[in-house]
C-alpha cells in the first residue's frame, strides 16, 4: 500500500506533499482525540510516515510541522526507502523498525549529545559510585549540558531536579516508572530538591475529561511516584491545577515564556494548527516554567539562577529544546536533560508502551496472574518458530521484548549477559526468557503496591504542599 | 492619496484586498509597538481605513481580520464612499468623522442592543432613582442581556459587577475614569460585590515591560480607582500576575476558557497572527475568567453560577462576545455588558483620549495651570473662525470637544442644555465654553487627588487581598 501510495504521489510537487502530510497529521490527532478504533489509528499512522517519507525523497529534507519546504536542495543524498520511518513527538511514537527507534540518528536530529562512556565515567567519578544501570545499559542515551551540572556539582554549586508526568489515567504502567526510578537515583547520588509536575492541566486540555477528574488522577498518579521511595523532605510534587493557584512564582514564568515564544514557534515544533485550542497553543509554556528555580520561590528562598536538570523520555524534548532557546532572553540558565529511550510496548518496540491500550501495557496494579497471561500472551519474541529452530539458530535478542525489559529491570548485568548469551545460542527458549521476566517483575510490582498502600492521603498532601525543602538556598 | 490608491487597487481580486488589509493591520500595530512617531502611526492608520474601505466596495462586506473573502455578494447596495469607516477593537479606535464613533452602526455591526428609553426607564422604575447622567446622555450607550440582571435584581437575585483597567503607565487620565465612575455609581443602586481586574500580564506581553514594572503600575493604578471612592467591603481589585498565584479557581476558569476557543477564532476576533507571541494569543481567556463567579470562590463561597454585569467601553466587546459564546459549554452563565463610547481625545472625537500621548489627554495627575493651558491649546472647537462668524452662525457643540466632555462631568442637565443653546446659537464663544469646561474639571481633579492621598498602601494592600466581601452566598 505504501508503494501504490508513493507512485501515486510523485506527481505532487513538494509543497503539495508537504500539505498532504499537514492534513494527515491532523487526521492522526481528530482519530486519537475521537478515540477511534487502534487499528484504523494505526493504519493512518502508517499512511502518515509514508507520507512524510515521500516528501524526504521529495525533497531531501525531513518534514517540519509547520515549515513548508523552502531550500530544495538534496542535503542526504544516501536517503533510501528503508531509512528514518521514525515518527517521535510528544504523542506519538512510531517507528517501522522491530529493534525500535533508531536512537543514534534521533540525536543528530535533535541536536543532542549521546552519553558515552566518557561521560559515563565522570559521572561515576563525580559521585563515587557505580552508576545506575539505565545508564550502563544506554536506556538513558543522550543528553544536554550534563557537563555543566557535572562542573556544578564538582565546585559544590547546587542544582535541583525536575521531572514529571501527564496524569491521563487512573492506572500507570511499569513504563511510566522509568524516569521516576532514575530521578530517584539522581535524587540520592546528588542530593539535590526534586520537583515533579503532573501537568493535569494539559490532560484537560487534550482529553475528555473533566479539570476534577484530571485533578483527581494527579493524586492517583502522586501516590504511584511517591511509592517510588521519593523522600519528602526533599521532593515536591505539584498538580498544575493547584500550583498555578497558590505560587507567586510559577506564573510569572509562564507568562514570560509565552511572551518569547510565537506561534509559528509552537506550529514548528509541536505541529499545532490554526484549529487547536489556544490552551493547546499556550501549554508548552507550563512545562517550560518549572526549569526555572524561581517557580519555586518557597524552595529556593526566591533565589532565581539554580540550574536545572531534567531526567525525561526523549520525546519531551520539544518541550525543552523551546525552554532552552527562550530561557537567556529571560535572563535564566538553560535546564540540562538526560533522555531515555521509550519503554517499548508488549508487542514490540516499533511503539512505545500505551495505557489507553491494555494489551500493550502491564500495569502497576496488575496481580501476579495478570503479569504471567500478558507476558506469555503478548510479549513479542524474538525466537524461532520451533524448539528445533531455536535451538539451531538461537534466538534475537534485538528485537525480543522480554529481554528489552529485562535490561530495564534486572540489576545483574552478569546474570543479563548470560541471559543474552543462551538466548542468542538458543540455549534458552523464549518460555524460558519470560518465566525470568515474570519472576522479576512480579515481586517488583508486589513490592511497589505493598508500597503504595503506605501512602496515605495525608502523605500525598505533605508531597503536594507547597513549602521548604531540606536544603538552604 | 486615498483616492489614489483606490485607483490603484481597482485591479486586485477580493482576496488581494483581503491580504493588502491585513498586511497593513500588522504594519500599524508593528508602528505602534514600536512607539513610531505619531504622523507615522496616523499615516499607517489612514492608510489601513482606505484599504478597508476599498476591502467594502469590491466586496459589499466588512473586513473580518482571519475571514478570507468567501460570499461576494454585495449586502449593502448603498455603501458609498464616507460611510463606515470607523475602525474599533481593543486597541485602536479611528474614525474619519468630527463627531467620533458612529455608534448606531456599531450595535448593528457588533450585535449588541441599544440602551433605549425604555430601558433607562425600567432601571429608574428598579433602583427608586434618577439614572445617572452617563446612561441620561448615552454616555452608556449599548447592553447585552441588562433585562436580564434588572429579572435577577427585581426576583432579588445577586449577581456582581466586574470591570477592569490594563495598566500600562503610571499616570491615568480623566477618560480612564468613566467606567469606574460609573460603576461606582452601579455599585451603590444595586448593592452588589464587584470585582475589578487589572491586567498587568496583558501590559507586560504587549509592551515594553518588566512584569515588575507592570506589577508596580497595577498597584499605582489601583490607588486611582479607589481613589473614585469604592467601599473596601464590597470591592476586591486584582492584579492577575499576583491573583493567578493565589487563587484556586481562577486558573482553572482560564484553561476552560481556553479550552474552548480555537487559534482561529482568535484569529477572527483579535486579528492575532502566527507571528503574535503564544501569551497574546491565549490572553483572551484571562480577560473572560472573572466574568465567572467561580473564580472568586473567597467571595461567592464558592458558588459557580452567580451571574456578571459588565460595564466597559465597546472596545472591549469582542473579549465578552468570546466569553458569551463559551460560556454555555462551560456550563457558566453569559456575562450581561453595558457599553460607553469612547472618551474622545482633546484633539477630536476622531480618536479617543490616549496616556501614550499626553497632549491629547488631561492626566490626574494635571495642576489646575496645566489642565486650563491643555484645554485652551489643544480642545478641539466647534466654533467659528472669527468672533463675528460665531455669533453670527453660533457654534457646533457635535464635533465641540469642551462640550463633550462637558457631557461627561457636568451633573446639572439644565445647564448643559442652557450651554448648548448659547454655544449653538453664537451667543457663548469658544474661550467661555471652554472656561466653563476647565472650571469643572479643576475642582474635580483637584478633588480626586486630595482622595488618592488618602489611599495609603495599606489601603491599597487591603482592596488586593483575596478575601470575603459584605455580602452572603
Amino acid at each position: 500500500m505504501a508503494d501504490h501510495l508513493n507512485c501515486d504521489l510523485t506527481s505532487l510537487t513538494p509543497l503539495q506533499l508537504f500539505e498532504k502530510v499537514t492534513e494527515q497529521g491532523e487526521k492522526v490527532r481528530a482519530l486519537k482525540a475521537g478515540k477511534a478504533p487502534k487499528d484504523e489509528i494505526d493504519a493512518a499512522v502508517r499512511m502518515l510516515l509514508s507520507l512524510k517519507q515521500s516528501y524526504k525523497i521529495a525533497t531531501g529534507q525531513d518534514y517540519q510541522a509547520g515549515l513548508p519546504p523552502r531550500d530544495l536542495v538534496l542535503i542526504n543524498n544516501s536517503t533510501t526507502k528503508e531509512e528514518d520511518e521514525d515518527f517521535v513527538d510528544p504523542w506519538t511514537v512510531q517507528t517501522s523498525n522491530a529493534k525500535g527507534v533508531d536512537y543514534d540518528k534521533l540525536i543528530v536530529r535533535f541536536g543532542s549529545s549521546k552519553i558515552d562512556t566518557d561521560l559515563i565515567n565522570r559521572i561515576e567519578r563525580a559521585i563515587g559510585q557505580k552508576p545506575h544501570r539505565f545508564l550502563r545499559r544506554g536506556i538513558f542515551f543522550s543528553h544536554r549540558d550534563m557537563d555543566q551540572i557535572l562542573n556544578a556539582y564538582e565546585n559544590k554549586k547546587s542544582f535541583y531536579l525536575y521531572t514529571g508526568r501527564g496524569p491521563s489515567s487512573q492506572a500507570m504502567h511499569v513504563g511510566h516508572l522509568i524516569p521516576f526510578i532514575f530521578t530517584k537515583w539522581l535524587q540520592e547520588v546528588f542530593d539535590v530538591p526534586l520537583v515533579i509536575q503532573l501537568t493535569d492541566d494539559e490532560k484537560y486540555l487534550w482529553k475528555d475529561l473533566t479539570t476534577e477528574k484530571a485533578y483527581e488522577y494527579a493524586k492517583e498518579n502522586a501516590r504511584d511516584i511517591i511509592a517510588c521511595g521519593f523522600d519528602v523532605n526533599k521532593t515536591f510534587i505539584f498538580s498544575d491545577l493547584d500550583y498555578l493557584g497558590t505560587s507567586t512564582g510559577f506564573y510569572r514564568n509562564i507568562v514570560k515564556v509565552q511572551k518569547h515564544v510565537t506561534f509559528n514557534q509552537v506550529k514548528g515544533i509541536f505541529g499545532f494548527t490554526d484549529s487547536d485550542c489556544i490552551g493547546k497553543i499556550s501549554f508548552p509554556a507550563i512545562q517550560a516554567a518549572p526549569s526555572f528555580s524561581s517557580s519555586f520561590p518557597q524552595i529556593f528562598n526566591g533565589k532565581e539562577n539554580i540550574q536545572c536538570l531534567i531526567p525525561c523520555a526523549i520525546d519531551q524534548d520539544p518541550y525543552f529544546r523551546m525552554t532552552r532557546d527562550v530561557a537567556p532572553r529571560i535572563g535564566q540558565p538553560k535546564p540540562a536533560l538526560l533522555h531515555s529511550i521509550f519503554f517499548p510496548a508488549l508487542q514490540g518496540a516499533q511503539t512505545k508502551m500505551s495505557a489507553s491500550d491494555p494489551n500493550s501495557s502491564i500495569f502497576l496494579t496488575d496481580t501476579p496472574k495478570q503479569i504471567k497471561t500478558k507476558i506469555n500472551k503478548h510479549a513479542f519474541s524474538g525466537g524461532r518458530d520451533t524448539i528445533e529452530e531455536h535451538r539451531k539458530y538461537g534466538g534475537n535478542c534485538d528485537v525480543d521484548v522480554s529481554f528489552m525489559y529485562l535490561t530495564f529491570f534486572l540489576e545483574d548485568d552478569d546474570k543479563l549477559e548470560r541471559l543474552k548469551q543462551a538466548y542468542t545460542s538458543g540455549e534458552l527458549l523464549t518460555g524460558e526468557l519470560k518465566k525470568v521476566l515474570i519472576e522479576t517483575l512480579q515481586p517488583l510490582i508486589a513490592a511497589h503496591q505493598e508500597r503504595r498502600k503506605q501512602v496515605t492521603d495525608e502523605v500525598v498532601k505533605q508531597f503536594m504542599t507547597p513549602r521548604k525543602l531540606a536544603f538552604e538556598f
